[in-house]
Formats: C-alpha cells, structure tokens, sequence
C-alpha cells in the first residue's frame, strides 16, 4: 500500500463485500476524478488491460460520500469471466487481511503494510513478525451413488418460512494436520455420517466470504446410511441425475461445477 | 487448551521444530510421571492406539529441565508413517499458531484458546474477534520436458563451500486471489522462466515448517529457456532420467513423491 498520487487506471473500491460498480463495471479515471488522492492504495492486477488499483478500505463506517455510491455485492458479480472474479475477491481478501492484521498476534504492537511484498510487519524493533494474507483452504465434495447425487441443505440456506432452499455440495475447512483427501472424508462423514472412496482433484476457487479457498473434489460413495449433523445441516438427499432437481447455487460456483461434473458422470456410467 | 489433571496417553512436548523423543517414541505415561500436571494441553489425535496430547509450547527459552531431554527434529521423523509424521505436524503447527496469536490482529487486546475448536478469540467484550490456525497453501510442482525433469538448487540448500547442494522441485506460496494452477504457472515462470502446460494435481501434504499446505502437482514444458531468478535459485537444470541424479529431497517429502512420479513417466513415455 502506498499514498494514492495521481495514477490512472481502474479502481477498486469496497467496503466488506460490497463493491462500488458504476454502469456494470469498477470505474476507470486519474486518482483526482475519482476523489481518492491521498489514500492508500495497491496494484493487484489488469482490468481491461489498464493497473488495477486496490483502494484500501476505510475501518470507520460508511462516510456520506460512499454512500451515494452505486454499490453491488462481490456475490452479484459471480457471472464476471473468471479471472476477473478472482481479482475482485483478490481485492477482498487482502483489506479483509489488513483490517484484521492492525495489531501483532506476538507481542500486541502495532503493524505497518510492507512495501516489498503483500504482508503486515510488526513495528517493535524487537519483534518484526511478519505475517502474510491468510488464506484458509476449504474442502468442497460432490459425491455420487450410481446415478444419484448426495446434495445438502444447510442452516445458512433455509428459508425464511423455516423449509429447505437450496442444496448443494458438502464443504468444510482444512485442520492442521491434514491432507485434503483426510479432510474429505473427515467432513463428509461428520456432516452426513456417510464414507467416501474413490477421491478425485477438480480445481480450486479463491472464495473471498472472508478468506477462503475452495479446493474442490468429486468422490463416490462408499457405505454408510445419511446421518445429519443437525446443528449444520438441515436436510441431505440423494437426488437422481434424472429427476427434478432442488434449487442450486449460481453458476461461477465451484459447488454448481462439481454438481454439473457428478450429474455427466451419472448420466454416462450410472454404475 | 485446558489445564492437565492426570491424564495418562502419549504426549507430545516440543520447543520450535525439536520435538521430545526419547527411547525413538514419543512418550507415554500419567501427567504425573511426565511432571505435566498445571501445564496446558489438548488432544490432538492418536498415537498407537491411545490420546496424543499436544502441550502448549513454553514462550520463554528452553529450562533446565528441558535441557536435559532427548530433543529429535522433527525434520528426523520424516520417515515415520504418515499419519504419524502429519500428526506432529499438527501439534507444531497449533502451538505455531497459539504463540503467533497471543493478541488480537484486529484491536490488540489479549486472546484467549477457545475450548470449543481450535482457534483464539479476542478477551475484549467489544471485539471478540475469533482467528484460526493459519495453513499457508503453497503449491509444489515436477516440471517434465519429454525425459528430461526440472530441478532447482535453492539459496537455502547451498553447500558451506559454496556449491550447489540439493536439487529439488519448484514451490512456492500460493497469493490471495489465485487458484493453485494459476500459483503452478506464475510460480515456475518467475523462479526459472519456463512456461508449463498440463497441470495435474497429485496430492497435498501438511508441512509445518512452520504452517504450509504443500498442494503437489505435476506438469509439462510448454516452452521458453531456463532463466534464473537469482535471489532464490541458484542453478536449475534438465536432468535426463536415465542418468545420475544431484542429492535429492529426503523419503517423506511430497518434493521426493513428484519427482518419482515424474522420473516414472519419462522411463515410460518420454514424450
Ligand atoms: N464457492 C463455493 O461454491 C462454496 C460452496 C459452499 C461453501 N463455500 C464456502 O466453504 C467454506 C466452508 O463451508 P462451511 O459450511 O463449513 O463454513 P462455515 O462458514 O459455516 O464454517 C463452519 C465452522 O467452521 C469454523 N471455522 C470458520 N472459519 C474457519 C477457518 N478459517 N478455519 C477453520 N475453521 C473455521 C467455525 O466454527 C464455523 O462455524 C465457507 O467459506 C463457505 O462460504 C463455498
Ligand atoms: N514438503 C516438501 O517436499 C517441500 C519441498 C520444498 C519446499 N517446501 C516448502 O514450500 C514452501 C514454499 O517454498 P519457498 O521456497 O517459496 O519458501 P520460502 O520460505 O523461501 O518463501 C519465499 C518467500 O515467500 C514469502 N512468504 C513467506 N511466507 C509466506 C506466506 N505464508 N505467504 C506468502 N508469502 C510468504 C517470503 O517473502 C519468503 O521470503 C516453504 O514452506 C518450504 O518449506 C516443502
């Protein structure tokens, strides 16, 4: 991060997940057009061909002038080509890093961003711990039955008249310690009482909801009767590739790739 | 974390990477007869069939007590099982993770370790924010080029005379806003200026030196010619499989995994 003079390129400008996006795009212009020399800022890619520039974000409450913005949530911009969804939740992720990383986790001192790299650095002399932006990979499984998908509805789904809304994959965070295929099974079981085999790799999401990557996996069923983690998960079914299926997340989702992957499966080899 | 009574399993005691292990084991016995009683632990697993106790890392510098214990690097235990040798990964990683936490990123007051998951959370009523165990995702990459492999000579593995020591795969930490392919092909375009092609993810690997998530892949030349980035690599080389190999990665090291694979592949297939 460094003061904002007069550079020219696209901006981005947020506040947690909502991301000021005038006409269907970050706005383009000279720092000064856009009111912003003076702050902090950081270059984190291309838009359009043209620096992106990460405003950092402001820790006191929206100010009047932010609020006149025309903002829309990270969520909303799913539907972006990938690699400028990625950027934004780039974005994201590194303010979400600074906000939480003011203060040194070791000695209790206060940090400054550093100039060579993405990181915060304690200004104790006598600490100078570093710490760098936290990403915490999350696991994400589709599995499959023959020709079925095991989809779930979560707590955070329901609806407001109390019934299931949408179903999806199963996804959980890594502990320390594991491999991705351990925590596969390890979430997999606790959330659905199910066992898993057959554990395969499809890509990975930078998901910034605050700070997540998605590490996504398809597996196959291997034994065991759906036993509810209730304090989680709502509801978890077996649903045939074949019949009307539950409301899904949105495309751009990696949860929505590893269904669509299940369901060819299905429908190609239902054995 | 909770205070020890008189818990009897194996218990696992360590300062930084030196972990205590005497007799080739980790030890057993009553807190008592391990002189633990007042301490703080947590179950982290099992070790032989019984609780594996993690206890907290002392902040000061080692005792005299200490002293005197038979310390083994953990770096020594490479060759132990897996689940073994991912489970002391564990337990460092945490108290790694404990010590580097002991205030708040967010507002600098005190945390405290939650009882009820691994992770601290802020003492300040106004705050309370919660932070996990930091895992730092970094990708790890075999580069084949028809029967040829790219190996890397590190700064950090340069003999006392000054001569390149061993050779290994290319890694390096994943950046918000990436996914690990993404990571693979930046990675190995600065670090040697060669672009790959055919990314395939092998397997991931805890690796608390001191918190990453080593996500091994292999992949494919795609063209340009070795150019070093100097700062961290000493010397990168084609290494045909048939002929003499430099000193390689130790057994245990997913680095040692990826290059087996990739050596099996030029036998098989050099094209
Ligand atoms: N991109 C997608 O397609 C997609 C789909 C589903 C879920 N997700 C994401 O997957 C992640 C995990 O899903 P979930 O339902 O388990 O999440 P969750 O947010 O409900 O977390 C579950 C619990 O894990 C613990 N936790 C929170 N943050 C943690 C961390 N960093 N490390 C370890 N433990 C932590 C907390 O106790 C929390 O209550 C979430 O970030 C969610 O947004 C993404
Ligand atoms: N298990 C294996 O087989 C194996 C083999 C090779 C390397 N490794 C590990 O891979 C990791 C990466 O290797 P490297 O050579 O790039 O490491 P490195 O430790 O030399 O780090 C390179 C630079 O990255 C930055 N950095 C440090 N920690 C970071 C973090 N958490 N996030 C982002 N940036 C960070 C720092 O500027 C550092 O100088 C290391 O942890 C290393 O121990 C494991």
């Amino acid at each position: 991060m460094k003061m904002i003079s007069n550079e020219t390129g696209y901006w981005l400008i947020h506040q947690a997940q909502q991301i000021y996006f005038p006409n269907n795009d970050l706005p383009f212009g000279s720092a000064e057009q856009l009111g912003l020399i003076g702050k902090q800022a950081t270059q984190i890619g291309e838009w359009h061909n043209a620096p992106l520039y990460l405003v950092q974000e402001e820790t006191t409450n929206k100010n009047t002038a932010n609020e006149q913005r025309e903002w829309t949530t990270l969520r909303a911009l799913l539907s972006l080509p990938k690699t400028q969804f990625y950027l934004l939740n780039r974005g994201i992720e590194l303010n979400h890093f600074f906000k939480t990383h003011q203060f040194c986790g070791k000695c209790g001192e206060k940090t400054a961003v550093t100039c060579d790299e993405w990181a915060v650095q304690c200004q104790n002399a006598a600490c100078h711990y570093r710490a760098y932006p936290v990403i915490c990979p999350s696991i994400i499984v589709a599995v499959r039955r023959h020709d079925e998908i095991l989809l779930a509805c979560h707590q955070r789904h329901i609806r407001s008249d109390g019934s299931a809304g949408l179903y999806t994959t199963l996804a959980g965070f890594v502990e320390v310690g594991e491999t991705f295929e351990q925590t596969v099974e390890r979430e997999v079981f606790e959330e659905t009482g199910i066992k898993v085999k057959n554990i395969r790799y499809v890509g990975s999401q930078p998901w910034a909801f605050p700070n997540s990557q998605m590490v996504g996996f398809l597996a196959d069923y291997d034994s065991g009767e759906i036993q509810l983690q209730e304090a989680e998960i709502v509801d978890a079914r077996w649903f045939k590739y074949n019949e009307p299926m539950p409301e899904l997340p949105p495309q751009g989702t990696i949860a929505l790739e590893l269904i669509k992957a299940t369901l060819k499966i299905c429908e190609q080899s239902p054995n």
